[in-house]
């Protein structure tokens, strides 16, 4: 059975509580149910984590490319904009990663307007809120 | 029945000639094909036009939010960096617009960095090849 | 009878139902009877045309010089800040062109602040909502 | 009746003087002189002054919207491209404000292609000449 | 009895009417009343001026320096972000300079976001609105 | 009582050891100490955090929301000029922050002129050497 | 036989009326039959046409590849600069492409020293005048 | 006899006490007394003033033109970099104008490089400290 | 016994596995029992240490000061590019710094041009593959 | 006989051996010998040099003008993008030059897209490999 | 006798012939003659050299150093905005330096407006002409 | 036995007098000779060369290549920021070349922070001094 790692950055763990306007009411945890009954039905399984740490993303990044992780989804929240080091543990593994994000980085402040991940996944899917999730797993699914 | 239109900008046509390594081997018509079948599955109907005139794609998503379209796919090809009226008659219609590549424009070239459409887009799902179609009518059909 | 030709560029054919909280609830048609009855009392005739292609535009520019049009009034819409082929058009033809916008690009985003277009029209005119075009007819019948 | 201020900056005092190919040959006095006469026929009364003190500029502003001038007619010159002090006099006042220029900044040197002042008037006239006048008074008294 | 002198910038006079959802409905009366019965508390002395004007802010910066005032509060408006003739007149004494803001320029356009004060000044605080007077003072005493 | 978080970010635990020229010889202990001193004749209460971990930063942002703290004094140190995630996390809570530097980021390198924090934080003290966090537990009382 | 297509941009037509002074008093017709008259002694053929539609370019630039023309040489006129639809076109076909100018775009205004075709192009020449067109067909009859 | 006008702008009436390890230790009478002494050798009159608003440097340079001066020495101080308005003074008036300045504003912080007088004034000397005037009146008498 | 702590960011765990055309098939292991080899040659004794996280290499720099290490060897990762935080520790201990790199990051992305720690450092080595290490040690023995 | 100056500036001597793929397998003297035969064809003469050395080319160009040759084709290889002195020469002497590369610059490296040499030459060919000289030599020889 | 060395970059040996409405009649050989009449009068004696290669202008400024001259007036040319190693040579020696340019570069095109060189010389003239080399002289006797 | 060539460019003679605090008190002289005793125990030899001619750095470079040079190791000085030409002569040949400073560019001016040669050389070390030799050398040697 394939299995998805689904990866959230700092912040998402306030995803309900959060500026909901922008990100919506659905938490984190609502996500994570939609989730695993979508991956029941796709036959695949999803493993949920959240940090509020880049360390602790990167060394998970690692650790899909030595468990045999089949693809990751990425939603790196602010990270996205700064983090060359993210960036450069998505290219160190061969695991094909999705990025996603709630909200359309494009339509907020300037500093959102550039990814330094984008370049390195392989698809980018923005703006659909708690959907932007579910559109990753069909296409990590298919990958 | 809801309708789908998906207006596909400059050089889309050329799709499975055009440099293949960069968009892939599939024509715009097995590209449509593929989203006719897949309509029928979503009980949704898909219209699949492509022009290489920017007055044509403005045109069209005029005309989409008179018939009462009710949601848009839209791959601008390379419209999508440069044209402002282009973004301007996205704002200018109450139908949703979803901005789709087939590549990733962050991993070329720097003025393909920019998109000046995405910020009036519902969404945005770029890099998955001939599957961005696929994706975005299924996020289409659920909006 | 002097000769004024008002072209409106891409997407101002949606005026009064495009964000009328920006460009005001008259349609192009309500403008253009405006102004024809203004003409009269100018003595003036007045010739109003739009199009969403930056060619008609040209090619209507190029018209203007052969039929011995005596002023033009071009709101260039999105066109106004990415067309250096409007702007070369401009400068292609003694006749004298004024340049008008119903709102104001300064107070928008920030590529709204560029206009390629003011620095070879004999002037300007913006944020006055459809007066835009009044003011500029009684400038153009001036000239 | 309604008031209305025009206000002119820096240098304006050297109309006729100061580089009549790009200014015109009319004085200051000559364009107040026409805009009273015109005034009495839109059944208007105008005040026309000038300094090369920013802060005298601020103040008139403030005077306008405390002695319940209907609107002002600004020709901040050199100002219009430096001066945050008298963005924020505009933006202080209720009373609406015109922005005009004799000659067209945008077919001059950059640093006359940004306007600080722009962003927070009605509206902005400019490359007519002494029109720009005119026509900027038309337009006060239909505010 | 130590001296604080209060220096307020072009358009501070119109605090209370200015934009209060920014700047709050405290005038500078109100707020120059505060600082008096707050000095009293604090054994100092306060001296409140304002003028639209840079020159009088650049001449009561120096008249500063020669009376012996001890310290300087100055929130010098718009010119903050435009005046390197006022940053010079910092520097140019030896009287110790704070400066303040009511609102946060850093959340505002970002021709607000460079200081040209900032860097010569002891200290910034911004923000707080009437507050912002009322800390700076605190710091002025202590210095 | 009122209870005020103080987080310190990167490097604050070497205050009183770092380039003592820049950032005075007080240790954050001492820091601490005084602030608790204070605190109590403001009747509140005050905890005060050091990390060189932009997640525990963030970690404790979240869990100031959640335990109802009532405001945040914020020295992000290096942070404040590179971290989204950061800025994105002061966003995410209802909880106000106040952003705090014992130098003048001004006065030093030109990739310290730059706050992504300040514009979401309430308001911002700098420069003050220790006074910076007096002067905020002051102001946060206040709140 | 060898066939060359030359294809010419917005404006083109205007050539001989158009500033002569900046391309020549040849008119576009005065061109084509000179490169008709040297097409025959270099054994090709020539097929000279213009418009000022974007669309119109990128068609014929499809058709080229098609109908198995050897080689283009493209005026883009304003084009040039702006289209990255026109570079994507240029990049879609198999046809060598070559770039010309009448004027250098180097002697003129700032926004013409970027030309967004010329890396896609084989070569570029520009400065000539009608020379221009003369130079680019003896280069294609020997691609 | 030939009149020369020195004019100095902000905070030169403190050279002397103002950072005498960059502008030296001369007050401005030191040198308006060094400059008539020098005059009365060239058997020119000089008129030195100063102020610190750009007003009124700006009614001065006016005055020179109307009074027949033959010739101005312009030390703008921290107006050169910013004032626009006192460059289209400069450019206002048949006068010739001499830039000067007591410092190499290039040896000093990035915002001091550019002068927006420069490129209206005849020529530029700098970094002679007191000097700076003595050559410049140098320059004026024999222009 | 002179004592070198060579510390490894973010992502140079994986050295051997990521990309080796770009770092070489040495592991980090192996390049560690390589330097160990190498000091007892050299008379030092050197501790090699990898995390994923800015905070941990933040705080091993201070950790580095107070147990009196002699000199430390930073390979930053993506970190080098922009973290003011590490830089600020680099800068906050009086240990000197040498920075390396595996290859050569002005030959790869434009945002790895820049380096926030080399400002800092003693020295810097870049673009040997493992022998940057080797090199560095010998640099930082003799230091 | 008109003669004809064809000058090569840095590492042009190395071609053929230089990058082959970037620019060809032709030697200069293969260059040089074909572009003598194709003068004695065009009854012109030509004189091929190369330098690495800025100031030759320089003396060359001043060489040029002082002895009657008739044209210039320059190469300037490397100098194109950063030498202003060159510019100088070519502006300070009456020849006409012609600007000429092997390769398309444009298609390069970012720092080869600006040509401080175009500015001032009558004409630009670029990216025909050896060919650039052969119609560099017929533009000439028509000149 | 204090010995002055003139030294004069690229194309100034042109001086006379090159652009004389920018840079006037007089050769370089009647400056140098001029500047040898006065430095007799001066009781100082004047070494004037010219060369197109950057390497000479270096060895000389080395030279001056070494010979114990007592000043070098140095025209750059246009290496002036370009040549690093020209401002380290200017830097590598105790002798004053002072920078020197017939024209006004700030009247120019906009890469004239750095100058490498001004912050290293101990003051800059430019734009008298060649007065500029007299008022150096007298400057530079003056040192 | 390997032949090692160390270049040196402008100023770098100076080495020694030449501001100390930033370069050492070193002479070049010492340091070849320190080579010279370091290359008999490495079993290789060096050739120390220095010019302050950009042309005679890329004529060394090509004849390095041509009599079979093992390494090159390049101390370009100002040049390393400002030419393109050593840049190419550098990828003009196969013969593996080392950039070397003694200073640290990122500790410097702005201007310093870019090297165009880094991209093409094999590494580059900085800011050790005459240790930048000594260590290039041992590189070059293992190369």
């Amino acid at each position: 059975m394939r299995t998805i790692l689904v990866l959230n950055g700092p912040n998402l763990n306030r995803l309900g509580t959060r500026e909901p306007e922008v990100y919506g009411s659905d938490t984190l945890d609502d996500i994570a149910a939609g989730l695993h009954q979508q991956a029941s039905g796709l036959n695949v399984q999803v493993d949920v984590r959240q940090s509020n740490h880049e360390g602790h993303l990167i060394d998970w990044l690692h650790e899909a490319a030595d468990s045999g992780v089949d693809a990751v989804i990425l939603n790196a929240g602010g990270l996205t904009h700064t983090s060359v080091a993210l960036r450069d543990a998505v290219a160190a593994i061969p695991t094909p990663v999705i990025e996603i994000h709630l909200s359309n980085p494009h339509a907020r402040e300037r500093f959102r307007h550039r990814s330094l991940i984008a370049g390195v996944c392989v698809g980018s899917i923005s703006g659909f809120g708690a959907s932007s999730y579910t559109l990753a797993l069909d296409a990590a699914a298919r990958l």
